[in-house]
């Protein structure tokens, strides 16, 4: 019987990744009450902040994503995850715009998380490892685009996770925000959301290989239990429709069934993959604090249990994308963060793109997306002034 | 850190669980092309056969189910999974039909599969167990009925895997069932079902105690893995909107979160629960061959790829019967088996009952659902010439 296997791609040594890192010395006061630090960012940029610091665009990643938005991945050698829109000409314009962004605190791909060597222990940090919130992920990029010298970013955009960091943004910055995209994002984690999640990290922890959290410390690896949770996690990432399309009921390099247990569909050939390449570039106790933070996201609960009252003072114009497909970050949740925002009679437009791609649309080719953002970002950057030689 | 532990309260010695006994001496031919047998088919009946044998009614049972359908589990001591519809008075009357609930071909209650020994070897069979297929099962079913001297079934009954059965019935047997009731079904698996049922089976194939299927000659129990498993799949049983109306984001037994990875959320508690019991009463090895047995089923493939050709030959009345939030087995599914059924003339019965309870909803207190049944076997049964004093 198969089952999942690692193969351990991951021949590059950290060090040798390419980017940025910014230190943080003074300690960061996080949501759990801890002062965290020093700590280290890991980020990456492309194109040129211009003279009055006005164009930069802050891109906010996902639960697995990182800094490598649009540059091979240092570990797989892929292309960047947002390379569909992140290039010169595209619709986030490296020869425009200044485009940072930052793997998140917590994150296992340079910016400080329990992979990290705690330097009180001199040990892995672990379990630990503070526990970390969105709002904690977006205190650290506001150092970091301080750092920058930037007081107003021109947009923050992110799908996802990356969308409840756009929102933590302009409820916590509304100066420092003049357009906030978020795509197939929620304002709250739903139960549903926070089940998935839980079956992930159960999963790891199941794993006699994660050893409490301490399997960097003894040598060992959870890659199982992390493959069985990027399975899971990902079947929620595309829709019914999606799979149908992409696999039906076809079988893998076979006319038959074996009557067995080995892969016979492709679509169990395709999520055994996906599994066990996860876990050559992703930390196993990394997933479990991303995660929690995103259960933990409720900007409303930050607010009084009011929604609008988050975006009281938001001075940003909002464009909230959806995905008719996206079962995961369904366009309800769009559309009660839009209500949200009209309350409070912010600037908003509102677009649910027509794909069968599900949840990870934003991250693909999707025309009628790529043309509502370039509308809009053309709109904002005529308002902000923005203007380029052609 | 708290964790998924199982507690062990099959106390019960298996021999002592009431119900019947019928052991089929003769060798079955399965799908896979093994002739297997003998064997032994565990079952409970509910109600008294008439004497025309005209009032026999097979309740087909799910993934997780079993022969108790109307009466306290052997195990758990928790009621029937049915005796929301079948008691006296019920919507299947039990002082009117006679009801036969038979444990599945590869099941744990009874009717020989994994965890039974494998004369051969006096080991239990784990993997050397044939992959059973759905027909396989219903083929089982098939000599029980004829044991109990029955040549045409009242009706077929069954929801989710238990509807595959009716529909195989009806496609195997079709001279042999007069009414036959499909409810949250399919007539064949989709790529999405597929896959979560991939990603149980990984989990249990992931944990150590699984030993390559032979954990019980070893004294071990892959129990966390199965826990994880039933955890996955709990969540696709139920609706966003109904996890959302139980739990929602409310805490468990705290007033606020506590920055680490116990259950903090009623949702994460009541996942845990539900997969920690599970392992106290389902076997590991049967949940891998019930799982791919439904993967396995795909109708129309065994009709030259024509569903119509599947009901070629049916001439029982069927009701289909759909949930509109059953995102498992969705209503386009139901609506697929109904083109199909009305393209041979069948005489069909289609009702999608609007709940927000999701797939389980066919185990639950559902009054449009119970309306629609008893109606629809009211009719029946007047065609069929059955009359109840009263």
């Amino acid at each position: 019987m198969s089952s999942l296997t690692a193969t351990n791609s991951q021949t590059r040594p950290e060090s040798d990744w390419p980017g940025h890192r910014l230190v943080v010395e003074e300690p960061l006061r996080l949501d759990c009450g801890v002062d965290f630090g020093p700590f280290t960012i890991a980020y990456q940029t492309y194109g040129t902040l211009n003279a009055d610091r006005s164009n930069a665009v802050l891109i906010c990643h996902a639960l697995s994503g990182d800094q490598y938005a649009a540059e091979p991945h240092p570990i797989t050698g892929h292309d960047g995850w947002w390379t569909t829109l992140v290039r010169p000409g595209g619709v986030l314009d490296t020869e425009r715009y200044f485009l940072i962004c930052a793997n998140v605190l917590g994150g296992c791909m340079g910016t400080t998380g329990p992979k990290d060597i705690n330097p009180e222990t001199g040990e892995p940090w672990a379990l630990s490892f503070p526990v970390i919130t969105i709002h904690d992920m977006v205190r650290a990029q506001k150092l970091l685009v301080e750092h920058l010298g930037i007081d107003t970013l021109f947009c923050v955009i992110g799908g996802s996770m990356g969308a409840m960091q756009v929102l933590q943004w302009v409820a916590s910055y509304p100066d420092s925000v003049f357009a906030a995209v978020p795509i197939a994002g929620s304002a709250r984690h739903s139960a549903q959301n926070i089940a998935f999640h839980e079956v992930g990290r159960q999963a790891i922890i199941a794993d006699p290989g994660w050893c409490g959290g301490r399997y960097l410390s003894l040598g060992r690896k959870p890659a199982r239990g992390l493959a069985v949770a990027r399975m899971a996690a990902h079947i929620t990432y595309l829709s019914e429709a999606a799979l149908h399309r992409k696999f039906g009921r076809n079988l893998q390099d076979r006319n038959a069934v074996t009557y067995g247990f080995d892969a016979d569909f492709q679509v169990e050939s395709y999520l055994r993959h996906q599994g066990s390449t996860f876990v050559d570039r992703f930390d196993a106790n990394s997933y479990l604090y991303i995660t929690r933070a995103m259960d933990y996201f409720d900007l409303a609960a930050e607010h009084g249990g009011s929604l609008p009252a988050a975006f009281a003072g938001a001075k940003s114009r909002f464009c909230v994308i959806s995905f008719t497909s996206d079962w995961l970050f369904p366009t309800s949740e769009s559309r009660a963060l839009v209500h949200a925002l009209n309350a409070v009679a912010a600037n908003v437009s509102f677009v649910e793109v027509e794909t069968d791609k599900g949840h990870d649309a934003f991250l693909l080719h999707e025309p009628e997306f790529f043309a509502t953002l370039r509308g809009f970002l053309a709109g904002c950057a005529e308002h902000r002034g923005l203007s380029w030689p052609g």
